[in-house]
């Protein structure tokens, strides 16, 4: 439902710190939700062009565009060691394979502050999730790190159509300070102590949204559609239990209602992808031709070599594997699949 | 995807005397399953004017009007006796509120035939599922009887759209009859034993159909529709463990696959329902407009009732009765649900 907030509810409440890394979509989302909290929200962007289009016009000048912000809420930089610096929290939502350049140049001091993860992707840099990144090549521990999930498409942020985030976070204080920061009329936020799944749940769905569209792309309709969902969320189910084995039900929002608007929803970049490829155009191509990262793209390769270093039976996975990185057809391994899935 | 059969494998496998009972869209859809395998199908249909209809046209004059039938595979009347003593297995596909219309007109012997329930609905005359009416009402033990669960909607069976059904039975020869009779190169027939389970999940999916449709019609968007969902199936898991305790997992595409089918797809006569409420009808002109029954109107009071019975928290259920049957504002009730999902 769209909210509007009524102006006298605008004060912001806090002056916590917080500062938000990329420019796409879902980073633009972010700092929507954070202005209606926060007096002053950093963001560090990729270049010039786009920090002065942003101070020009109040908006991001190619992703939600129709979102507008009041500039002197905003403080924006492309330069990541002043942002880390002024903030106590740093929400990452650059896509994925940009999250190490960013990084890279950070050489400011940044103990004690909070990572928070929006990404929902890969480091191939390192070829694994970004809070395993964090902890290996920046020495930032679990306690200083969070993970944003959704079910959240970042357009609907865009219209104030109410959304829940679950934000998985190790420390109970940080919850607290999470849940005070992103909470507001059109967002509804959980916490949860499961950073691992999270991260690998958000990662896996965008690869099974690739899946859907693909099916769709080939002709497959609404009932397989639904039989492919119900067994993408068992299999991320085994997948999340090898990785990380704690007590989790995939049927909660931050799982299944991840899955279900990512591969539903025709806002999904990833769906689109994989129905690009359904309907015949190379992965190339396909890949080529959109102006947005398909996340499950990358995470695809990663994913499947994890299932076979756990030894785990993923089907879905493989198939959709070897459609994006063995030139495989999309036909033959929908066609297998469909006799394997129940 | 769409399957052209080729005609050397149209020849018709089974000699097993098979009938349907109803002719709404659903029923014409198990009967287009059946002539793929079968010589002769029976159907028995609600009056002359569609059985004269059927004959003359090969096919249904109101569902489904684009499946086309060759006549000769159809022996059609608007008897259920004769259908009944003609067939060894009778599938009862009206809608739950026309059932005990037609089964109070069966006086022919019926022992020893399977009697297989395509019926999502509850029955009115005794407030109580199919399974249940079968056997207090007509002594049909559960052994005598099956259920055709989902995810399947008619319309794209009718395109000969990979779909997948689960046959609920408890005798294994049974279900090795009932693989045989409804597996073809657009259906993938797998069985299960739980009955009672499968009934009600199919009721309760049509249900929280009618709510996703209500968020819709509301203004609720994609992100919400996917935390709604999962909280449905979680609130499903609770309801099938308080009516029938046995080891199920509620993401099987028994489950799971048939509430996204009817919740997502444009299809559904019960989300439309819902959406139409949504958007400011009341309930009584929203079902006037529609031409087909949505289940899930007839089922919200009796399930609300079981759940209250049973003493089991179910906030969507309970939202959806008062608004269906309390002329509750959909508004409200969903306001304060949105509090109460996560």
């Amino acid at each position: 439902m769209t909210k509007k907030i009524n102006s006298d509810k605008k004060i912001p409440k806090h002056e916590i710190p917080v500062g938000v890394v990329g420019s796409g979509s879902f980073a633009t989302a972010i700092v929507k939700m954070l202005v209606e909290n926060c007096k002053v929200v950093h963001w560090c962007v990729r270049n010039e062009f786009v920090k002065g289009a942003i101070e020009l016009r109040g908006h991001n000048p190619t992703y939600l565009t129709s979102v507008s912000f009041d500039v002197k809420n905003l403080k924006v930089t492309t330069d990541i060691n002043e942002l880390v610096s002024a903030c106590e929290v740093v929400v990452l939502a650059t896509p994925s394979i940009y999250l190490s350049d960013a990084m890279d140049k950070m050489t400011c001091n940044y103990e004690n502050k909070i990572f928070v993860s929006a990404i929902k992707g890969i480091v191939p840099k390192v070829n694994d999730v970004v809070g395993n990144y964090l902890r290996d090549e920046f020495k930032i521990g679990f306690r200083n790190q969070a993970v944003i999930a959704g079910p959240c498409h970042a357009e609907e942020v865009g219209m104030e159509r109410l959304s829940y985030l679950t934000i998985a976070v190790a420390d109970d204080e940080v919850a607290k300070k999470m849940k005070d920061l992103f909470s507001s009329d059109f967002i509804n936020v959980h916490t949860s102590k499961d950073i691992l799944g999270n991260e690998y749940s958000a990662i896996l769905k965008n690869i099974y949204a690739v899946g859907a569209g693909i099916s769709s792309g080939l002709g497959y309709g609404d009932n397989f559609t639904a039989v492919f969902v119900s067994n993408a969320i068992r299999e991320m189910e085994v997948f999340l239990e090898a990785v990380y084995e704690v007590p989790r039900d995939v049927n909660d929002s931050a799982y299944l209602g991840d899955l279900l608007v990512t591969a539903y929803s025709l806002f999904s970049r990833n769906r689109n992808l994989g129905n690009l490829i359904g309907k015949g155009y190379t992965v190339k191509s396909a890949i080529q031709s959109m102006n947005m990262i398909a996340e499950g793209y990358y995470a695809a390769d990663s994913v499947y070599q994890t299932a076979k270093d756990k030894n785990i039976k993923t089907p879905i996975i493989d198939a959709i594997y070897r459609i994006l990185y063995q030139e495989e057809s999309a036909e033959t391994n929908f066609k297998n699949l469909t006799l394997q899935l129940n």
